[in-house]
This record gives C-alpha cells, sequence and structure tokens, in this order.
C-alpha cells in the first residue's frame, strides 16, 4: 500500500514539475491563485487571515506633508502561502501571487491599555495581483469600505494613483519591501532590489 | 490506485479520530506542538512567521501611567494555524497551543513614508503555551532580545509577571483576545468570554 500511494505522489509531482516547465517560472498552485468573475473582477479572498503576514504599519502617509490623524489605521499586509515561501528562496514574486492589504481602526484606551495603539474593527479591503494576463502583469483592486465591503472588485484604472506610486517606489517589482523588514532581508541577499535600495 | 490512496487516508483519519478520543479532547498535530528539551525549555519554533498572525499593537503599554516613548514597539501575535482554526470554530484553545509575541522596532521616516510608523528590526521573541502537562496549564517563554536570541528558554517562575496579568486580566483564557478583534467577535458568539468583556 506505501509504494502505491508514494507513486500517487510521484505523478503528482512529476505533473507539477511539468506544468512548471511548461509555463517557463513558478506560480502560485491553483488552489492559491486568483480568482476571477466577469473576466477580471478580483474575488476577494475568503481565508486571507490565514495567509502568510508580511508586517503592519500604523498611519503611514506618503503625503509630504502628513496630516496627524486622530484615529489613524493600521494595515496589515497578508500574502498566498506559496508565494511568500518561493519568495523567501528568491526574493522574487511568482505569477498569481495575490496580496491583500487590510485596513483596521486603532484605539490607546481599552482594558488596561494605557499607552500606544491596538486594533480595532476592519476599515477596509484592497489586494494586488501579479498576474501575466494583466496588461503589464500587475492589478490593483479595492473591494470597499468595511460597511460596504464588495465580495469582488474589478481592477482600478490604468490612471490609479496606486499603480503610479507602486511603480515608481516599490523596492522589490511593484511591491513595498522596503517596509517588510523579514522579505528585505531576503531580496538583498538575492539582489532583487532595485538600485537605491 | 485511488481506492488505496483513500483507504491510507481513511486510515490516517481513523487514527487522529483516536487519538483525538483517548485525550478526551482537540489537540494540535503533533507537527505543530510545542517541542521541549531538558524536560521542560521551549524550543523557539522555527516557522512561526507562517503561522496565523493574530493582531498586532504598537507602543501597547499596561503601565497606569504610561511613558512616551521616542522608538515604539511593534507587537505581532502569532498562533499555530491548526489551534486557529479550532478557536474559529469553538472560541477555546486546544491544548498544546503556542502563541509567539514578536517584538519589532518602529520608524516614521523612511523611503516615502513621511507620517505614522512601521515596522523595522527584530527587537525580542517571548511565547506562551497551553499545555496540560504543566502546574496550571500554562507557560510562559522569553526567548531574549534579538541580539543574543535563544533557541530554547525554560518556563518563567511562577512569580513572573507575565502570569499574574494573563490571569487577572485576559478575556479569553489566558489570552489577551479583547486586543484580537477577528477572535473576539468569534469569543463573543462562542460565549467564551469572561464576565465583563
Amino acid at each position: 500500500m506505501k509504494k502505491t500511494s508514494f507513486t500517487i505522489a510521484g505523478l503528482a509531482f512529476l505533473v507539477a514539475a511539468a506544468s512548471s516547465l511548461v509555463q517557463g517560472q513558478s506560480a502560485a498552485p491553483a488552489s492559491e491563485a486568483p480568482r476571477y468573475v466577469k473576466g477580471t473582477n478580483l474575488v476577494r479572498p475568503p481565508d486571507y487571515r490565514e495567509w502568510v503576514f508580511i508586517s503592519s504599519g500604523l498611519g503611514m502617509d506618503y503625503n509630504p506633508t502628513p496630516n496627524a490623524r486622530e484615529s489613524p489605521s493600521f494595515g496589515n499586509v497578508f500574502v498566498n502561502p506559496s508565494s511568500y515561501r518561493e519568495f523567501m528562496k528568491t526574493g522574487k514574486w511568482p505569477d498569481k501571487t495575490t496580496f491583500v492589504l487590510e485596513f483596521r481602526g486603532s484605539t490607546s484606551e481599552g482594558s488596561i491599555n494605557k499607552g500606544g495603539r491596538f486594533q480595532t474593527q476592519l476599515r477596509g479591503v484592497e489586494a494586488e495581483v501579479k498576474d501575466s494576463t494583466f496588461k503589464d502583469g500587475w492589478a490593483f483592486f479595492n473591494f470597499g469600505p468595511a460597511n460596504a465591503l464588495q465580495d469582488s472588485a474589478e481592477p482600478l484604472p490604468d490612471d490609479a494613483g496606486c499603480r503610479e506610486c507602486h511603480t515608481k517606489n516599490t523596492a522589490v517589482e511593484r511591491t513595498f519591501v522596503q517596509f517588510y523588514p523579514t522579505l528585505l532581508e531576503v531580496a538583498r541577499k538575492m539582489k532583487t532590489v532595485k538600485p537605491g535600495f
């Protein structure tokens, strides 16, 4: 019985390896690949809270003259697990990688906490996808604020600010790896960071 | 071949189910269970960054008169995946659950960021374990600061502050679920929060 089981596993491995060769590069497995409806509308990944956490920030602001906010948001970034493992080996994102950016409110006083801030209710969910079926290989999505969260979202238009910013200011490909310390270390080692980082 | 493979899977399931019955309750699978050396010294989980992220806080301070800090730490909390899934179903932590609390530095100015704070270098790693082999079922560990991080750590003594605080002030069992919004929602539904939360 054991031998048969190994044979099945071996077969599955060969099929996966062959499929990878055909594609010419690694890609996230089908179970983690982005799902679309109406062509290119991304379905909000239902299980992103079980994906790999990349990092979080509080009240981050790219505005040259940032506004002090009374209740800044935490931003939690998640990526599908197989793409994370691939990045930790190569410093590159495989095709079909999905990133979810989740915004949450924050508060200082609550229970025994008296200083700093902790996370509270959901404020919004956005996503970024590396997918060669899009024009330049990347697409951005906004599922809207928490009180009107959409199950799917269309790709943001070419002139959306996020697209330009993720092209000009990111350390690795279209991703802000400069803000993700565990990934930055790997990207530096693998020499996949852009000049200047 | 397919039938044989299902038989093996079925057998594995029966063994797992029987083992769960013998234990009288659910528990994290062996692969995720805490590992000890020298009896009760916890081995730092090598893959905790791939575990499920519970939440993070910035500069949280339980001191009634908190000190403003120039460079507050982010605290990221992770839990082993099977225990997370069990909690999301029941609002309770299974035996052999491990929590990792990771501290990271923070900064405001970096790359294009001008406001708020993002995470930087590792500052320290701590853990909390629910394990019935300990006197009251819970143990706390400190792997030390990042520049002297230990591969394993002994349980903190009975009079350690964390033990008392995690007994008196936590919303669910010995865990600060009041600071983890996605878990708090489940615990309220399952009525596993302590009175007052």
